[in-house]
């Protein structure tokens, strides 16, 4: 814990680190100083606290309902995966090998098989589908899996947004047309960019993976990235055209109305715990976290300031009433009771834990039947009467909202970047960093090249591309439009 | 699928085997036709299909109410445990370390130190909690995660009720004084009670166990125990007083208001999803899957029957105004709408699924605005004013939840039965099956020595014992009255 004891001053800032200064520093000491997560015996992995669970619990209830409304069941297959299976797909294989943990013993003896902790779940689940689907009848399938996962990455780790084991979803679909996979490839990613946008509030931009980025086995892969505050960008979410690549080697096959029998298209799409890596960092501050109000586990907190022991029992009936008045109107409330911290102390602390809006009440706005009012995001301060909180504290929340993500919104803007040449796109990298985009020739050769001489990665070719000009690196004619990015 | 084409007649059996006659045979074809389960190619793991992880949720659902209400948080925690944790306490230990699937390789190379793949949490847990508990103020603490867990079990395997990965959750809680830890440990004993009573209709026994089958490491171990139909024990959830064992392991202490160092009281307790096996294997038949409606993802299906392709509109009309009526009364309802099957078919397929009601319109019952309602529980058929369904079938559904449980009721007390000689014990165990109570000594060789000749265990000692006379093995005075039975 960084807070000090009973400061009692509460322009005291709770992080050693600055946003602006130290950026990486300042984040590791944000998600432990404010509660979020821990730190796991084993390398790579960690503790989810509760503060941050919720917020992931918060997520799962808001997918499950755009997945329920579209007809996708959620489900759970195992968590051990045999080589056998994984080994089936060969680029899948390829490109999942080098992380996979493996269980080799089971109590004292040696397993037969060696099994995969499952990175993915796309063989598992597809040996299933290949027993659950006969006809066109039970077309299209729609399953979701919440779980965890295992990726023994060695690349540098970073709580939340690189960890070994992480939580997430994972929906995989089997349809009768192409079409169709195309279709849900798509609803999925715009299910997850309007929870982005809308409850994490961060802005992303959607697009296509280049074949190099593509998830290993799929046909093509589309993404949602957004943009970290330190320039870098943040992959949120994908969501993949598997083709008929997993249907042929797990013999996923229907009969169709026209009694002929075809291998099924297949969808598979995937958010995680990183979101939440993603939500710390982007809006949180020097102070601590700062949460937009749709996802924050508690809205409001509501801090009695009573000098005199006589004015306790007033203030706390205030408080009191005011909490009520706010659970009526759907909030979240906590009032801090404690006696043996300072007011100062407590502002310092829900600041760092983000909570969106406090609420002071002191003899002094008693007298005016009012409370002092403090936003999180941007420490604004005001009175208000206290018989239009029910009103004016949700609008305050939704404007907080609604703030949080203009202020993403323009900083991502802000960051897109024209370059028509490599030394143009590297010094961008350099210097301003975000997404820069140029012309590519669609050629791999040339992603690599780009990729080794700047550190970026193509990000994503927008969905609506009209390619114009040259490919920055070999001058050829552009096929794509390519969004560059140094990235998590 | 056993379901043959378009049979017509609903009066087909479902399954081929009888609960009466071959019950193990019975509940393995049950849960696979139904939809329920699936066999995956790692033997002793299983899926778990959207039928049954839908009442899963559902469950989840109840007892985080529960845990909110009391102050529990849920929160996640590294599923990978490094070996030197497990063998902290060496109890502890000793009762898992035969069941461990262990991790020895990430990627290509073979780790320092193995992992085990969590079977329980305590200890991971426990580091945390040490890190996180300083003073007295951060007391009580109580954390539940829910998660997967891995027991390699070499027994009898069978699905959701014994199977080497199940999901569950594990509560875990920390506190000032042992007087708490009691409270907490009987209160979460209490929710499962509850829980399995009013919404699973499974009435269960309470109870403590004895020293050889408490948890490893734990001061004491509290259990609820169901009886199936095949007169076997099923132990449903457990919820164990963990004293200070593990917190002199590892060193979770507190600082008391009166500035002394203290180590905490502890407690954990679980359930799994074998609930979900012996919800299965309790209220099912010879037809299929019976579900007590509080649990049941649909309460209501609507199967229109138009013998004439004209009368089809008027029939599909009548269909949709009653899934409008019962949606507005909260419950969950689906119209079979497909014409490339017969209506008997569809009763057998919804009855092989379990859906509390079934409600037939046909032409008669439009005539006289009315429709057929069966109950899937005992069949019984009647017709009711279409105009008084959003009163009457919610109040049929909860008259099926109350009879379920009363007959489980029932079956329990006609299978508590007395002995006073192991000659006894086992006669009842081998005729009559069931809980026998008897007199015993507590001394763990006797229990063993019932064991090994009876092949019962002691399910629990009722936690208002007034034990009287001899102990059924050695003769020597009573110190409990003990509940035996076989068990899953």
């Amino acid at each position: 814990m960084v807070l000090g004891h009973c400061v009692g001053v509460f322009s005291i800032m709770a992080l050693k680190n600055k946003k602006s200064e130290n950026f990486t520093e300042w984040y590791l000491e944000l998600v432990e100083a404010a509660e979020l997560m821990d730190y796991s015996p084993i390398q790579g992995c960690m503790t989810i606290r509760p503060r941050a669970y919720a917020i992931w619990e918060t997520y799962q209830g808001l997918l499950n309902q755009k997945m329920r409304a579209d007809g996708v069941s959620n489900a759970y297959f195992p968590m051990f995966i045999p080589e056998s299976f994984l080994v089936k797909e060969a680029a899948h294989f390829e490109g999942f090998a080098p992380e996979v943990a493996w269980v080799t013993k089971g109590g004292n003896e040696e397993l037969s098989e060696k099994l995969a902790v499952r990175p993915t779940s796309e063989t598992i689940m597809y040996h299933h589908f290949a027993k659950w689907v006969h006809s066109w009848r039970d077309l299209p399938l729609k399953v979701n899996q919440w779980c965890n996962v295992i990726r023994w990455d060695t690349k540098t780790l970073k709580p939340f947004l690189r960890t070994r084991e992480f939580l997430w979803q994972e929906g995989h679909t089997a349809h009768a047309s192409e079409n169709e996979a195309d279709e849900m490839t798509l609803r999925a990613l715009h299910w997850y960019r309007e929870l982005c946008e809308n409850y994490l509030a961060i802005p992303v931009l959607l697009g296509r993976k280049s074949e190099g980025e593509k998830f290993p086995g799929a046909k093509y892969t589309t993404t949602i990235e957004a943009l970290m505050p330190d320039g870098k960008a943040l992959q949120c979410g994908t969501s993949h055209q598997l083709g008929q690549n997993f249907a042929k080697m797990f013999e996923v096959k229907f009969k169709s109305a026209e009694e002929t029998e075809q291998y099924v298209f297949q969808t598979s799409w995937g958010t995680s715990t990183r979101l939440l890596g993603a939500l710390f960092m982007l809006h949180s501050d020097d102070r601590g976290l700062v949460l937009p109000p749709r996802v924050a586990p508690l809205h409001v907190v509501i801090v009695p300031i009573a000098k005199e022991q006589n004015d306790r029992g007033m203030v706390l009936a205030a408080a009191n009433r005011v909490r009520e008045a706010l659970l009526e109107a759907k909030l979240a409330v906590h009032i801090d009771e404690r006696t043996e911290r300072s007011p100062g102390y407590k502002f310092n602390e829900w600041e760092l834990k983000g909570i969106p809006v406090r609420i002071e009440i002191g003899m002094r706005d008693l007298a005016e039947q009012s409370v002092t009012v403090v936003r999180r995001d941007n420490g604004q301060k005001e009175s208000l009467m206290e018989n239009q909180l029910t009103l004016k504290i949700p609008a305050l929340l939704e404007e907080i909202q609604k703030s949080l993500f203009e202020k993403a919104k323009n900083h991502l803007k802000a960051n897109l970047r024209p370059a028509s040449s490599v030394p143009q796109l590297n010094q961008i990298l350099e210097e301003q960093k975000g997404f820069v985009f140029a012309g590519w020739c669609a050629d791999p050769r040339c992603e690599e090249a780009i990729k080794e001489e700047t550190g970026a990665t193509i990000r994503l070719i927008p969905f609506e591309d009209a390619p114009a000009g040259a490919c920055i690196m070999c001058g050829k004619e552009s096929k794509a439009t390519a969004f560059f990015a140094r990235s998590y």
